[in-house]
């Protein structure tokens, strides 16, 4: 592998072309990467995923994921945090940097946002005696507002980061270009989470115009208009220099063979990050 | 017409189902609606538009639209310039409220976003003292970031008020329920706008849940997630009491017939803002 490559990792969203996550790594190391994050679904067997890892030496940027705290009801909240629980003992096996939180969005036939919110905080703060007990992060990732109502409530790097400052220890933010971008306050808040030591995680992808669907299509980095150098200086200023995480969720990128994903993913990472 | 009514203004964006300016207001008149927002498009014969809003005594809500001052050349601000002098002209005639600025977004070929916004602000500079000379409030408008790159890189109310704090008087903002929801500072932010004197138009419409398109899958009110009966509290709550402005960009409402649609419009606005 290239020495530079090592500052590059490779979620598995962006090759979810239906293989297997043996599959997957292999894809990976022919490329000369050698770290990766996995999605649970993707994990069907976690001792052997967690062999292939520690046999292969591969760094996990992340766990994806947890989250989605919101239910209708107490029943459907505590059965969360079950879920949860186990997604952070397989972040715990994999021996990942974090797990990252997806934390949901309103609940089924509401409309009551700042309610959905109070449950993020609360199912979180429920979470994190066991996250902290396993030594794994919790990694809250705002998301776009785009997905306020179905995914995640939290939307921007200031509310991630005052929701962190409640809860303490053992919690901090997993940074995506595509979800952030546009945030006023990116500098100044991608600072703050630095100084703080906050800042689990960066993916980057890139923001296509026009955006024909907000959840699958994402560009490849450099074919949109997200200043990526500049993101990924500011997050080295900020004290971050983990491995940049390539998540790409795309239609048109899944229709393409693997090695050709990944091959454009390395030659981007060189030219246009 | 109903009493409550007066609450009420249609943005033509709504029934813009080919008719003339005439038309569409014959159209909200038998609905019992007097308020309407046109959109520049529409008012090809301004001398005749003025007359039928005078003769009707209508109440224009807002005059669609200027902005769009991001340019990669001087000469294209400069045109941008001259062409917000011609709509500040046109809402005067009109006798809008205010003319409602969709600012622009990223100059095509650039990803600098930070430079578009300063080339906003020092647009709208430019551009102010003629709008106070003709007494048409500027409405910052500010968008959902899914448009920041190529319809507003102002995103948040927050921004918005910050920008107007610069400029001074004759400046506000137009706050679109849509565009607005999701942000976490809302309540925050309302009410500073409200302290500020800055609130000039409330726009309304529903967030769909699954939204398939960004631009025009926008709802009905009372179809989507969005809590409109709360929002419309803040907002008088912060001291505006004009009217809610339906806006609503939709490619299914637009294959309607227009009294239907302004018959929905009514009906929802008597039970779900």
């Amino acid at each position: 592998m290239s020495a530079d490559l090592a500052g590059l990792s490779i979620n598995v969203a962006t090759i979810r072309q239906g293989e297997t996550f043996g599959a997957m790594v292999d894809a990976c190391l022919k490329h000369g990467i050698t770290a990766i994050a996995p999605w649970r679904e993707y994990v069907t067997d976690l001792p052997e995923a967690a062999r292939i890892v520690r046999e292969n030496g591969l760094r996990v940027t992340g766990h994806c994921r947890g989250g989605f705290f919101p239910a209708a009801d107490e029943a459907g909240r505590r059965a969360a945090i079950e879920e949860n629980r186990r997604a952070v003992d397989e972040a715990q096996a994999l021996g990942a940097d974090c797990l990252v939180l997806v934390v949901g969005g309103l609940p089924p036939g509401s409309r009551d946002l700042p309610g959905a919110r109070q449950m993020v905080a609360d199912g979180m703060a429920e979470l994190l005696p066991y996250a902290r007990q396993a030594k794994v992060p919790l990694a809250i990732e705002p998301l776009h507002p785009s997905y306020a109502a179905d995914r995640a409530c939290i939307n921007t790097l200031k509310q991630s980061l005052d929701l962190c400052d409640a809860l303490g220890d053992g919690v901090g933010v997993a940074i995506d270009v595509y979800h952030c971008w546009w945030d006023p306050e990116l500098e100044a808040q991608i600072m703050r989470a630095g100084r703080e030591g906050r800042i689990l995680a960066h993916h980057i992808c890139d923001w296509l115009v026009p955006t024909t669907d907000i959840l699958n299509d994402r560009g490849m980095m450099g074919d949109g208009v997200i200043d990526l150098k500049a993101f990924r200086r500011m997050i080295e200023a900020a004290g971050f220099h983990g491995a940049q995480e390539v998540e790409i969720f795309s239609n048109r990128w899944r229709a393409r063979p693997v090695d050709e994903v990944l091959r454009t993913c390395v030659e981007r990472f060189r030219t246009a990050c």
